[in-house]
């Protein structure tokens, strides 16, 4: 089974090409390297250093026998490029991470904001008009996040809502309150390809990711050169990848206000599973699936506490800083949120412990000359002018 | 009280400039012209001939005395003149019409719907960003359409719904169902101003626009150099402009499968009362706030008989036609929409009757000779390749 991966040169992308390549799927990889430029442009880097993705492609081929291909241009500007691509590559199932994925970055100033609409609609959009020239069959898994919900009152379904309204019922898209232009243009992404699926047929499946943590997967570690792009800076560092490389300098975890914004979270590893899994039971004709894709819930004081345990056990000596909010968002609200789609499609999923914190710590102390503090704290702030 | 109009050539903006010039709003309009460039490139032309919009204001200001400003350029594209143009003219208000308007328009090709949505989004992404920085208090009016909220079998409110789930209750952006790429543009606009309110306490009324009708307005009559621009063909034309049009040639009206399609219709003089309301009764700080602007509810079975009539009564032999459905809709389907807040807020509506169409009839007559027949038969189909 052929599958293409759009943004294979990231932190997700590159170790799912690895990944499925590796389970026997016939893998290629799309890429145009802009978040390389745009983590220039805002001054910050992998924590690990990394290799260009053909020097990681043509290794990941020489040591396994096996053949990732590549494809190199820009899916927003270039759209016969898209189309070329998916004539020539011919495959199954598409998976499209290559979306600028950046809350904090989309909220520095017009021109990132602009861009990231700009980027992951357009984007988008040639892929979808690609695939309904080439072949409306192809699967198309699209990453979305649990943060376009936003944190609701209700309980957060799996992508639709049943509605009972003045005696009347009807199943709607799930209505949602995203937390940021990035967020928003996620929820754009997913409102056009639902669009599209009532009326080209295309199967599509969103998968509304909790937040991914986690530097290694079994195929990374096979090589310093097989690394991924790890960020542990305010623009592409994640929550749990930021505290680990706080606890390992030193400085106070960075919770801002008080911590009980509570979210979805998974292990990279099962990022790769969960997407295996939709590979492999794939979309209807004309369905618009969603699934919500984590694991467990925490606080992010939680997660603070969890770091600091973990710390412990090292002879780290680790604290909670009192930030103030550099967001707009709930510190102290309601979150229940269904995720058992997947879980029915067979995840095993990998619970966050005190030996995967713990190896994490390892892992990044052995770069520790590497992390710049001039990245490390929040300095984008929601509402500035 | 000074009033900028975005997209003050268009079929709308014009007729609002002059009426609020009149009402004694100091009035400026900003355009780029970029509709009769589209119109030029499927090959449709306004019935009535338009003079440039240079030459229409400066006839306007001489036989008035009054004084519209105009400020040419493009909003999507140069977001420094769209800052230094509130910045120069530094409005209380802001109408927002600057947007691609047609949805068989966003539907032609990859090229037209990515066309439709970048100036669509990014266009109101820059105004949001300029008002942040110029003057966070200008209170915006953006023009919706009620076509977003698709058909549901649920009563529509506006713009936001009371949700009651699982025992817990929110109040949520109502659930949209868009039926073309130019109605998600205008979804992921609503999405992107209710997230400014939100961040950036803006003020933000977003109208809900049913389907408009009409040739004049009392400004446009004062002259042939005051028309604004009319259509007809299946791009801009709407419905029931469109019927009238059918109905002058004799040709049968081209009613969609069964026609029962409902949707909610206004005059185009309503139209200008309807914004001059909202600018009167302005939104508060940190509002979105969302009227359903329609005066009454048709099918377009319904429409297509009331053309019928009126034809009647002037000796014209009207018949209707029954035309392939070339878009995805319902055909039969539940429709009750509020549209209660501008009712509220002192709206006194037109509502058609015989004398209306027989009077648009008399004009589309005496521009008979300019319908290109070769634009009135549906040609752009929604599921195509």
């Amino acid at each position: 089974m052929r599958v293409l991966i759009l943004g294979g040169d990231g932190y997700l992308g590159w170790p799912t090409a690895m990944y499925l390549s590796k389970q026997g799927f016939e893998v290629a990889v799309v890429d145009n390297m802009i978040k390389r430029y745009w983590e220039a442009q805002v001054g910050v880097e992998p924590l690990i250093p990394i290799r260009s993705l053909r020097r990681r492609i043509d290794f990941w081929n020489e040591i396994t026998g096996l053949k990732i291909k590549s494809f190199i241009g820009d899916i927003s500007e270039n759209s016969r490029f898209v189309y070329n691509t998916i004539s020539n590559f011919d495959p199954q199932a598409i998976i499209h991470y290559a979306e600028q994925p950046s809350a904090p970055y989309s909220m520095v100033t017009r021109n990132s904001c602009l861009e990231t609409q700009r980027n992951n609609i357009l984007g988008t959009l040639n892929l979808m008009f690609a695939i309904q020239r080439h072949n409306p069959d192809i699967h198309i898994i699209k990453l979305g996040t649990m943060g376009e919900y936003g944190t609701p009152n209700i309980d957060i379904e799996e992508g639709w809502l049943d509605v009972e309204h003045n005696g009347r019922k009807d199943r709607v898209l799930y209505p949602k309150r995203p937390p940021s232009f990035y967020h928003l243009s996620k929820v754009h992404d997913s409102a056009n390809l639902e669009f599209a699926c009532r009326i080209w047929n295309l199967r599509v499946t969103d998968l509304n990711q909790g937040i991914v943590y986690g530097i290694e997967t079994d195929e990374t570690i096979l090589h310093d050169d097989l690394n991924t792009s790890f960020h542990y800076d305010e623009y592409f560092g994640t929550v749990l990848n930021r505290f680990v490389a706080q606890a390992v300098l030193g400085m106070p975890l960075t919770v801002y206000g008080k911590g009980g914004q509570t979210r979805g979270m998974l292990n990279i590893k099962d990022t790769l599973k969960c997407v295996e899994l939709a590979i492999n039971n794939e979309a209807n004709a004309g369905e618009f699936r969603v699934f919500n894709q984590f694991t467990e819930t925490f606080s992010v004081y939680q997660l603070a506490q969890k770091v600091v345990e973990a710390g412990k056990g090292l002879g780290l000596d680790v604290s909670i800083g009192e930030y103030g909010n550099p967001r707009a968002e709930a510190e102290e609200h309601y979150f229940n949120a269904r995720h058992t789609g997947l879980h029915d499609l067979g995840l095993v999923p990998t619970y966050l412990d005190n030996k995967i914190i713990q190896r994490m710590i390892d892992v990044v102390t052995k770069y520790q000359h590497r992390i710049d503090r001039a990245n490390i704290e929040p300095t984008v702030k929601w509402n500035s002018k």
